[in-house]
């Protein structure tokens, strides 16, 4: 299958697991915890998980599926084509407000990112992107970034990392919270890359994000420009959580020498 | 006019102030600063201030109107009919993403809250309060809010708060961002309290608000049962800014009494 038909193939697959979600409005959702109190799987979660891992397995036997609720294959290394999956990426606001989720993919290829998708279910908001192709909002192709300064730059970040915590000395990240223009926090990794990549926030920073919550929002990401690293500026690795920022270039080096200082470097 | 007629008169005017805000990105915004760099103004909040205002004036002539941009009334008490409008709520959001900002009114007769209107332009969203005949969005009726708790609770706040700064106790809102489920910051209030009034937050916190930031909200709020005050737990006045909390009912007490300690109450 050549990259427009998979293109294709990939958005109808969203749209309809999009619909599926909505669709489960109507109906009780069930919800349960995972590693901690706060973090939340649905039924549905899981449902939508197992529906693209169908689709995938019966059209491409030879890929393999990193997906969040497990279902996928046992992933150690990325060989080979490889989906990174995140049925819904913001669980928390999905079962409490019932929007500002989306589901989120990254098509890589031995490493390297080749597309990416992020779609807003409830607002029906599709970001999409091809390495080397560019990146769209609904098919309306994304600029690239242009060049801010911490002091106008609107960051997303949840608030608890200014406070005391394990991992970034809190006072650092607090003078971040008092010299940029706005803090923003939306619950929802792939939102917040997918408006990065639009420019409506320049920088989003988290102190442990899993590979399918970035997979999708990283080419994204990449194609107007932006960079994203761990906090002490590595490489992403895709295989295991880890820190991490990506942000507006022009920023993105200043936020990781004078901002964000981890404990266990 | 009976209420029903004003109703569909002010829906109908904020539908067209929308029309105007969305064809503005069509054109050039012009970008001011206020009392500081981060406190944001544009013409087309003035442009749609004065669209209101023409209106209120031709129609109410005996109507006063307290607008955030100042082209209204000099509003020194709220006898008779009093607009209390923010034509863009969420400034700083208009003017770097395009979205996520609201225009906020509030209708209050002798001091009283009779009707309240926040209008979600970008998403088309109109959420309305009639006092004493129920809160809506886009005419679906809101439900009034379930008991929740602390521990369960999504919480609408910006990091800052939880910085040192001299308006709160930032230990005891440490306390709290620990203690939640999750916290949100959106940078709208009156978005801030439409969520709020939907179920999808439990409570909305800001140190510094002014009566067009909250006054539509308020109806609202109090339509499904939310409780609003300043930090000590007394009433809001709609003449200056001041502190602001509200909340699901089952947990504002528990905030003010533990949660939020003000530094000069």
């Amino acid at each position: 299958m050549d990259q427009h038909a998979m293109d294709r193939y990939i958005k109808s697959m969203i749209k309809e697991a999009g619909h599926r979600i909505r669709n489960s409005f109507l109906s009780d959702i069930s919800v349960d915890t995972k590693a901690h109190a706060n973090d939340l799987v649905t039924n549905v979660d899981k449902e939508v998980e197992q529906f693209f891992i169908r689709h995938i397995r019966e059209d491409f036997p030879t890929h393999r599926v990193f997906g969040e609720e497990g279902f996928g294959d046992n992933i150690e290394e990325l060989s080979g084509t490889v989906w990174l999956l995140d049925p819904i990426d913001g669980t928390m606001n999905f079962v409490h407000q019932r929007r500002n989720f989306a589901i989120s993919l990254g098509i890589y290829e031995d490493g390297v990112g080749k597309m990416g998708y992020i779609y807003d279910v409830v607002n029906d908001d599709l970001y999409h992107a091809i390495e080397g192709g560019g990146a769209y909002y609904n098919d309306e192709r994304l600029m690239p970034l242009f060049e801010t300064a911490i002091n106008e730059s609107i960051i997303g970040m949840n608030a608890m990392w200014a406070t005391p915590n394990r991992f970034v000395d809190h006072e650092a990240t607090i003078r971040l919270v008092h010299d940029v223009r706005g803090m923003r926090s939306y619950g929802s990794a792939a939102l917040e890359l997918a408006y990065l990549a639009s420019g409506r926030i320049d920088a989003y920073i988290s102190m442990r994000l899993a590979p399918w919550d970035i997979a999708g929002g990283m080419v994204m990401a990449k194609e107007v420009g932006a960079v994203a690293s761990t906090f002490s500026g590595g490489p992403i690795n895709l295989l295991e959580s880890d820190t991490f920022v990506a942000a507006n270039p022009s920023i993105h080096g200043k936020l990781i020498n004078e901002y964000i200082k981890p404990k266990h470097p």
